[in-house]
């Protein structure tokens, strides 16, 4: 790698906010040399990764030409991988989406069947969009299951029989030929609702409030993983001392008492006809007081578990998503009660504590992110402009 | 500031491990040019941040020249106010202490007698080391209290009358001319800790126990602060629904039932003399049945909540400092006992859970390695070589 290419990478990192810039500005906001900065934008701009802004800046004299990022260099393969249902997307580099597809998938199917209709379905959007294999820069991927993060392999994944330590990225990568990012599906919602609708908050608590509880954690704007990629799992976390036994062997967890599906087993136990959190949440809407009080009730207990967090952590936001956020005000209502009352007031003062605002689209959103953070982080990026140069 | 002083900072953070390297090896990692690598190894060696190296490297021909961190370059003052003792030493650029000195100094004094005590005791141990002030390249502090990190202002500190918002880096800055980094103690305690003792764990929790509780977080080997720069109060995190007052107004929390100063009062109400956590430990130590059953039944207190935080943080590593932390096997039983019973095993498979290493020099290391890490962060470093180059 030449002095020249290694440096492509930190003018694309200026450039990426979107605001043009002109080559004096570059060379006064990097501190190089008028030489080494068009030789970057050179190599940049043959590759299309910028082009010449049409807000051409004048300074008096000749409007001197501006360069800005170009989101349409290349286009990225996104899903989302849930239980039973999968989502995916094409986008461009600023996450835009140019096309989606979703379909009932159940993850149970294995791997080899999933991933096998996902390239296909890969292929079929492609063509759809009017987008060729070779201008997609990689793929994210979410899966409702633990991900080790160096590697992309799901790891003990509860409900996903026949995925423990299945070289996802390896087979996806044989058969499309780019990068291959997997993740957890809580870590790429927490991602895509940074990035689309909470960009400015440096600390955010994302939690997923659905079949089970998980959560996703950023900070100083980046996923924390943990050491072994669980970070996040609040699910198992002791909200009751009562006995109430929780798939994970353990009792009182937080999943035993406030998910989707333990609501649901409640409300049939009461004689109510719900299935799953889906049916929670209609029961809910259509004004069921029981349901109402067991969400409310659920919102407190979710809220216990926040509270402690907010003091361990302290977020400037946490996004409640999930199937159970369409039940907006009444789970919140609990939360904020809870936390509010238990946490302290110097970590609360300015915390904002809102429901999501992609709705499903947080995941496709969430794991274009994922690739886009990769393709473009200097090191990389600077690997991708000397090869071509 | 000239491109090649841009640089040097970058050549230092490769050095920075202590380990020599030739002009060729500098020239390979970082793909400079040699006249730009041999520019920046001068600026630097005319500053003496780094030395020609005593381990001459052989290829062959006759032996190149290598070139090392200097840690000897500048000296660090470093100071540890504790609510009623106060630590200080003067250390080099790797932590080294060379003086240290510890006194009996209430914070409650003040912050202007506090920290006219602090300036006074600084010179003197200079003196002593038979250094001058114009070879300080910053001071850290830690105080018993919050402090905002971006203004090093304390805030709202329960236990420090009359310090709330007063200006400690301006009062000192004013008085030592050197740039003054404060901190709470706790995450100085965290820092030393985890570079002195733990420094491959990327993702660390130090709990800190004694008359209160409280934690420093590291994430990615860097303090995680949080918004308001409140992150690790996990004192009142709830772990009992019992109606024990805290003294922040809210029941049950972790510090009302399980911290030196609740042990205390127990073991009083039962009759021992005790009277703080250093009189607890003593009891355990002398074998008191009593009070070595609370000090396990706290760890099991501790352990609750930490069990909540493995889920959630995935750390790699937990240490338990402060006072409490003497007690040893019998605090750590409680907490392993609770921590392993209760967290995810993905969560609990490799994490250690032991007693700080440091003792009593935890807080003035970290306040240390809090100076070193900001005057070689390489935007500060390139600053200061370029301003004498």
């Amino acid at each position: 790698m030449t002095t020249e290419a290694a440096g492509a990478g930190a003018l694309l990192t200026i450039l990426r906010d979107g605001r043009a810039r002109t080559r004096a500005e570059l060379m006064q906001l990097t501190g190089l040399a008028r030489s080494t900065v068009s030789q970057r934008l050179d190599a940049l701009s043959d590759q299309r990764w910028i082009i010449p802004s049409n807000d051409a800046i004048s300074s008096g004299g000749r409007p001197a030409v501006a360069f800005a990022f170009n989101a349409g260099a290349r286009i990225v393969l996104a899903a989302d991988l849930g239980a039973t249902h999968a989502r995916l997307a094409v986008t461009d580099l600023a996450t835009q989406v140019l096309a989606e597809h979703s379909a009932d998938v159940p993850i149970t199917d294995g791997p080899e069947k999933v991933l096998g209709w996902l390239v296909d379905a890969f292929h079929r959007l492609l063509d759809e969009s009017g987008h060729t294999l070779d201008q997609v820069c990689g793929a994210g991927i979410g899966l409702p299951g633990p991900v080790e993060h160096q590697t992309g392999l799901p790891v003990n994944p509860p409900i996903m029989p026949g995925w423990d330590g299945f070289d996802v990225p390896g087979w996806l990568g044989r058969r499309l030929g780019v990068p291959i990012l997997v993740d957890n599906d809580v870590n790429i919602m927490a991602l895509g609702e940074h990035w689309a609708a909470s960009p400015e908050i440096e600390h955010l608590l994302f939690v997923k409030v659905a079949t089970g509880i998980g959560s996703g954690i950023i900070t100083e704007h980046r996923l924390h993983r943990g050491a072994q990629g669980a970070a996040g799992d609040i699910g198992h976390i002791r909200v009751t001392t009562s006995d109430i036994v929780c798939r994970c062997g353990n009792t009182g967890c937080l999943e035993a008492v406030a998910s989707g599906a333990a609501l649901a087993a409640l409300l049939r136990a009461a004689g109510e006809d719900a299935a799953n959190s889906r049916d929670v949440v209609a029961l809910v809407r259509a004004g069921n007081a029981r349901a109402v009080q067991l969400v409310r009730q659920a919102g407190r207990d979710i809220g216990e578990v926040l509270a402690a967090l907010v003091n361990f952590f302290n977020p400037g936001g946490i996004i409640i998503g999930g199937d159970m956020a369409d039940a907006g005000e009444y789970l919140l209502a609990g939360v904020r009660e809870v936390v509010y009352s238990r946490s302290l007031p110097l970590a609360t003062q300015h915390l904002s504590i809102r429901v999501r605002q992609l709705d499903d689209r947080a995941g496709v959103i969430g794991a274009s992110v994922l690739v886009i953070e990769h393709i473009l982080s200097p090191g990389v990026i600077d690997e991708a402009v000397a090869a071509h140069a």
